[in-house]
């Protein structure tokens, strides 16, 4: 299987195994949760699912699931009042304590909001994503309001990161998130504490949320080569490989 | 003297007491910090200080700072690259340990990246400000992401505050902060732990910064009714009174 169909594999599985009708669903943004959303939109045509209302992450998963048909509520609206059954989202990279690191796609503070207010958090990715240490291959990203830059930068700089500001590609300048903050991409040249990092990041003034996710416990399906989906939960995994 | 006078009197003393020529400075928002503001333009049109920079901290300080000629910069300008000489600030509230709580005037986001982006940082306060604890006569302001109001008014919730959005006046609906962000102002029914609860609240998604000010320790002039302005520094303050 080629890396696109195993996205879709696992993401449909997902749904497949875990969304029933009349659930509240988070939904993800990335090419692998996109997958569950295509799915989702399949199960809710054919009538196999039924009175399910999505809170999207994304203007990506807001656009794809308005083209599909799925009905959107906000976090805030009463028929949801903060309250999730589910989210299903992709990651970056997961570790063996099933932290994990998020925002490749720029989506991690509506992610966040949406996973932390979540009873269940289930993580869709493929093999390629699982790491030992999170942080030294793909980048942490910050979200940060744009008048912190530079002080942002020189706080996570004191934190041992080495900082950019991810720039945007098809518009000049730095990407600008759909909250109108920039993102800084933050690496480190050894192992950290994610649980430590996530909240010492969050407690640099500007910043206004990071993509380590380590206060929320997520099922992790894992999609193969094989065709087959591994399914990891906390208590399954050693703290260390 | 009235409240005006002692707001004049103690704004106007931090300048004359700690701004030369040359300086980086955070310029303040709110009904006392506008008088420093004032002060400082008064003084660089005597010619008396010179090669001033300024860093305001909201809409407001920006309007006052172009009225009064007073050159501005950003905090991620070259000439400022993070790091400022002092910086000059009102508070809601001052407790025994010089923390305190900002953001009366909605503007403790860009007001919390300067302070901490500053060497020096002064507050400046009448009297009526000083209180044993925080959070329980004036609100602490927190500002969130419109998405995550509902979601983070319960977090709240949960480490014990109750929670308002702050209402605009002149227009309907919420007020909106420089940020594009709401404000929900938070009480306590008891002693709260102010260094945990800065930590506490920032770790709650869609919360972008609240208005304890626990990391920096000010210098606080507090203006009196009989005219004098006292000054406290940490080590002069026993930690309970």
């Amino acid at each position: 299987m080629d890396t696109e169909q195993i996205k879709e594999r696992v993401g449909s599985r997902a749904v497949d195994d875990y969304v029933t009708s009349g659930m509240k669903i988070g939904l993800g943004t990335g090419s692998t949760a996109v997958w569950a959303v295509r799915r989702l939109g399949e199960l809710l045509a054919k009538g196999a699912l039924k009175d399910i209302l999505a809170v999207p992450t994304s203007s990506q998963t807001i656009m794809e699931c308005q083209d599909l048909g799925i009905p959107l509520r906000s976090v805030n609206d009463p028929e949801v009042s903060g309250e999730l059954d589910l989210t299903i989202d992709g990651a970056d990279e997961v570790d063996s304590s099933l932290f994990c690191t998020k925002g490749g796609g720029g989506a991690l503070l509506i992610e966040k909001i949406v996973a932390y207010s979540s009873k269940r958090f289930i993580i869709v990715i493929d093999e390629n994503k699982i790491v030992s240490n999170l942080g030294l291959k793909f980048p942490v990203p910050v979200e940060v309001v744009r008048e912190a830059r530079v002080p942002a930068t020189k706080a996570m700089e004191h934190l041992g990161a080495r900082v950019e500001v991810r720039m945007a590609l098809k518009k000049m300048g730095p990407v600008i998130t759909d909250n109108g903050n920039i993102i800084l991409d933050i690496r480190f040249d050894g192992p950290i504490d994610p649980m430590e990092m996530e909240q010492e990041l969050n407690h640099i003034p500007g910043v206004v949320e990071n993509g380590l996710f380590t206060r929320i416990k997520p099922i992790v399906l894992v999609g193969t080569t094989s065709g087959k989906v591994q399914r990891y939960t906390s208590d399954e995994i050693p703290k260390s490989e």
